[in-house]
Formats: C-alpha cells, sequence, structure tokens
C-alpha cells in the first residue's frame, strides 16, 4: 500500500497566488488519496476560495506575509519570517511536511530553503533541476538559474544529485548523463567544462560525454548538467522557440477559408500534438542537494500545471530524495579520487 | 544599376564539399547575373561536377590541400597553406574577391581568417553572427562559439558589430539592442553581463536592455549579444526544438488513417510552415570584426541553404560591411567614455 505524506503549499506565491493554488489543492486531494495538504497563507482568504470544498485532508496554516515576486531575496529571508514561503519551508524543517511548493519569487525560495533546510553534505550549492521534453522521452537538466558561475567541481555535483534524482524518480538504474558544451574543435568548451568532464570520465556515473544544445531534444540522454546562466538560457530558448512555432503554425491554419477548413479537419491531431509537448506538464523544478524537499513551480502556473508541481513533490517524497542524494553524493564525492582531483 | 562583385567559395568545405557546392554556385550564378565566382578547390573534381554548366562568370582556382572537419585550427593553419579554405581567404586578403564563403571546419575559419586577414582597430576579437527566425521576424545573435570567454568590453564589441551589421543589411537605421542574461532578481547575470549593461546603457547604440532566452524568438529585437558559449547553446537549443516538434507533429499526423486523411487536407499549411521556419533559410553565418568578408555556411548544408549563405556574402559586399563596422567600432570604442570604463 501507498504510504501517506504531507506537502506543504505557498498558498499566496506566484502570479495568481491562492486563485491559482487551492482550487489545485482541492482537485489535487480528491485525486490522490494519501496525500495530506497543509495550505500555508491568508486564512480569511483561502478559506473564501474554499467555499463548501471538501476540507478532508487539508489544513490551513495562517501566514501574515507575503514575499513579492520581485522583492530581493535577502530582504525576504531577513525581514518576512512570517511569510507564507518562509513558513511552507519551516514546515519541512520541523517535520510536519514532507514537501512544500512554492510559485513564489526564485530567488527569495532557493535563500529561504537553503538558510532554513541547510545543504548535504559535499554539496557546495543546490541547484534547480526540471524536465523537458524531448523526442525520447524527457530529460533532467540542472542547474537552471541558481548558480551563474560554476566551477568543474560544482558541475560535477549537479551531474551526481541529477542522476540520482532520474534513478529514484524514474527508476532508470544508471541515468545517462552529458554536460553541455559548444560543437567546435579545439575552442571547445571554457576551462570548468573541460575539467568538469575529467571528473565525470573518472567518475562511476554512467556518463556519456559532452552534449550540445540540441542534443537535449533529441539525444536519448536522461540528465544534462551545466551552469545556472546555460541552463537558464537553454531552458527559456526552448520556450520561446515552442511559442514562436505555435504562433507560426496557427497563423498558417488561420490564413484563408480553405487552411481554415484544414485547422478543422486537423483539430485532433493538434490538440494531441499540443497535449505532447504541453509546457504544463513539465511543470515543478526541483531545488536538489538541500536536507528538504522543495518544488519550484512556474510563477505563472494554472491548476493543471501546479497540481503537476504538487505530483513532482510527491515522488520526491516517495523516493526519499535527499537521503539518496545525500548518501549517492557522499559515496561519489567523499572519493579519494574526486577529493585528489579537486 | 547594381555593381559588379566576385565571391570566392571553398568548394572543398563543408560534409558535401563541392558535390554541394559547385551546383550552388551555378545556381547562384543563374539567378544573380551580377555576381562572378570563383570555386576554389580541386580543379578535376570541380570540373568533372560542372560538367556541361555554363562557366560564364565562373573561374576554379585549383588547391592542393583541403582542411578536416575535425582538424586543429591551428593544425590547418600551419600546414594546409594552399588548402581550400586558405586560398578563398587570401583571394579576399588580395582583393580578387569581395568575400568568401565556407561550409568547412568553423574553428579553422576563424583562425585562418583572423591570421590572413586580421581584426578591425578596436575590436578584440572577431564573432560569429547569424539570424535566427522570430515571432516578429528575425533576430541577429552574436557571438555563437568563437570566444567562449568574454568580457563586458567584449560583449559590448559584439553588440556594437552585430547593430551596425543589421543598420547596413537590413536597412534599419537604430536597431534594438538587447543583453542576453537570466530573469533571476538579484542573481540576475554574471558580472560580464552586468558591466556590459552599463557600457551599453551609456552608448548611443539603441540598447533596449536585458533580453532572456525566449525574448531571442518572441520580442521585437534586432541583435542579441552573448558570449560564445551561451550562444551557442542558445542556438543549438533552438534547432534542437524545432526538430523535436517536427518530428511529435509528424507523428501525431501519421498515427491513424484518420490523422492521415487529415495531413492530407493540411498538407499546404505544412508546407507553408515548412517554409517559414525553413532552417535552410536562415544559413550562413557572417565573421564579423575581420578586414574582409567571410561567411561560414553550415557543414551539412544543401544547395538550398549554401545558395543563401552565398546571397548573405553578397549582400555584405554592397553594404561594405567591414568598411561601416571598422568606421562605427571606432566611434563607439574610441569615445572617451568607453575607455574611462573599459
Amino acid at each position: 500500500m501507498k504510504q501517506g505524506c504531507t506537502i506543504a503549499l505557498d498558498a499566496m506565491g506566484g502570479d495568481h497566488g491562492p486563485e491559482v493554488v487551492v482550487p489545485s489543492a482541492v482537485r489535487y486531494l480528491a485525486a490522490n488519496p494519501y496525500v495530506d495538504i497543509i495550505l500555508v497563507g491568508d486564512e480569511p482568504r483561502i478559506d473564501a476560495i474554499l467555499g463548501k470544498a471538501s476540507r478532508e485532508r487539508l489544513r490551513i496554516r495562517h501566514t501574515t506575509q507575503e514575499v513579492a515576486m520581485d522583492e530581493l531575496p535577502s530582504k525576504a529571508l531577513r525581514g518576512k519570517k512570517d511569510s507564507s514561503m518562509r513558513v511552507a519551508i519551516d514546515l519541512v524543517k520541523e517535520g510536519e511536511a514532507g514537501a512544500c511548493v512554492s510559485a513564489g519569487n526564485t530567488g527569495a525560495l532557493m535563500a529561504t530553503a537553503r538558510f532554513v533546510l541547510k545543504t548535504l553534505p559535499y554539496v557546495d550549492r543546490p541547484a534547480i533541476c526540471t524536465a523537458v521534453p524531448s523526442m525520447h522521452g524527457h530529460t533532467h537538466m540542472l542547474d537552471l538559474g541558481a548558480n551563474v558561475d560554476c566551477s568543474a567541481e560544482h558541475l560535477f555535483q549537479f551531474a551526481v544529485m541529477g542522476s540520482e534524482l532520474v534513478s529514484a524518480v524514474e527508476g532508470i538504474e544508471r541515468p545517462r548523463v552529458g554536460l553541455l558544451n559548444i560543437g567546435q574543435e579545439e575552442i571547445k568548451g571554457n576551462e570548468q567544462v573541460k575539467q568538469a568532464h575529467e571528473l565525470l570520465s573518472k567518475s562511476n556515473l554512467n556518463y556519456v560525454g559532452y552534449v550540445e544544445g540540441d542534443g537535449i531534444f533529441v539525444e536519448d540522454i536522461d540528465v544534462v548538467a551545466t551552469d545556472g546562466f546555460v541552463g537558464n538560457v537553454a531552458l527559456k530558448c526552448s520556450e520561446g522557440v515552442a511559442k514562436f512555432i505555435r504562433h507560426t503554425l496557427t497563423g498558417q491554419f488561420k490564413r484563408t477559408w480553405y487552411t481554415r477548413l484544414s485547422a478543422l479537419a486537423a483539430l485532433p491531431i493538434l490538440k494531441s500534438f499540443r497535449r505532447t509537448v504541453d509546457p504544463r506538464r513539465y511543470n515543478g523544478a526541483s531545488l536538489l542537494g538541500l536536507r528538504g524537499i522543495v518544488v519550484k513551480s512556474h510563477g505563472g502556473a494554472d491548476e493543471v500545471a501546479f497540481e503537476n508541481a504538487i505530483y513532482i513533490a510527491e515522488k520526491e517524497i516517495h523516493a526519499n530524495i535527499p537521503q539518496r542524494i545525500g548518501e549517492q553524493v557522499g559515496q561519489h564525492l567523499g572519493r579519494e579520487q574526486y577529493r585528489e582531483t579537486a
């Protein structure tokens, strides 16, 4: 039998706050009988949105503050100790919740999570990891923006954490791990990447070598490690290209009465296509390397997307991600070989 | 009346060598009566492929060596003085050709072009620039891989060169210039990007500020400057996502007999869509910052794609790109303000 678990939701985070988080919670609870949810935020507002919805396995934890989407992480950390974001993370720290999910300000979420939960031994920096759709299913990519300047050791740690996440959550025994690089010979990559390549080649990860930008989406690879600047640009580029292509395709179908008719005929295909590449199905980025589970939802997430982020949190609870990463990272990073090289 | 010009083609470069370059040249000459072409490479091979095609405005310059696609740039530069790539660049240096086009090894092409042609005054490093399709037409992006580690001044120079290229070739008086960055607050970018932002804000370029990865494809922007690592990943990512989406869409249409029928109905739309996002229409990257015009074609380019690279070279000859960039870069980079900051 599936074990029960409790997930804390930052009800005030994101562009839509409780208007999206509360209905998502209600839907999620209805579909998942072994989950309890704590809605953290302004009780009267949450209460009003809940209305007559079932409150079974649902609690509200009232808070008086909110972290703004553009607030400086340092300010949020110092001045907002009763924010919905902070209290949701505190609940994980105190063991009241197995994980928390927030659609709030990424910088503040990372800074607060790091301060409250602390990083695992051997992990220098936590990283943000998400899955992106690819021709072979999907690829997990990290870091996505938490660390703009990374050393070879950081990149190596990201690779270990990503591999462990995929192994635990997807049940792949030895995930194929790649290192993001550029294609040209000789000028192949910067110093950090070349050194990380050395570390990875000597590790017992299933390291397949360098991957170029297109490889994330077309190659059969499970984990791609890169620094937060490049990872963020790669992720956002993929969103931009997908939007551009959707826009162009829609424009073509609307051009004339004939193309409008063909669009009608092609509707089921286009719908099924949209479902396959629906970014909402990929909503939910994991903050890895912490002593607790924190999942970041896209700020603009709708209910379907936010539910997916809750689902990721639940999967990570069942897979016991922080403990597994702690053990594996310890094994990899505690090894003589790594320490000597690093 | 349009003035005549001469373009040298590295006939041996690329995955397909003369099999693609020679027919492209023949087609290009037929369609463009004011252009002369010099095919540089193995004369007997070129001659055999030319067969009975018209040789009007076409010359062959025989060479005895070839630069391999995976050859080290330093080796190509030292040891291959009679390679088709080197001689095509020499022809530009000697004024026999107004530009050269090569589908060969990017690293070798950049190293050889830099050695033979030299960089313009005030330009520390040449950069590779190409247009990518966007919701508003297209966006020029640079650098795409020539410079993996860039200072703020390098990024600034890329922005000036890109702006001047777009202004001259597209006739846009004050191109909108952006600097590629990541979205999160506080952790917004690395030091180089922040400093380049300062330099650009004080310049008289039409600088619109930071652009995120998706902005390249959805925002109304003419030039995006970034370092060669990030630019290369961004470009390849866009190619990968486009390939993935094409693959998924095609898969959906082939699913059942009904979807196959709808695909038939939607065929004209899909064709017109493919034309709009056809990467071949964007083939041809400019090596900017040199005292001569060098255009790099994709190694795997077919005839249509290679013709587009020749077209870009012709446009740059008519726009007198190196001289214009030289003047503008001098104006921008010779300014007191820039020198003081830098």
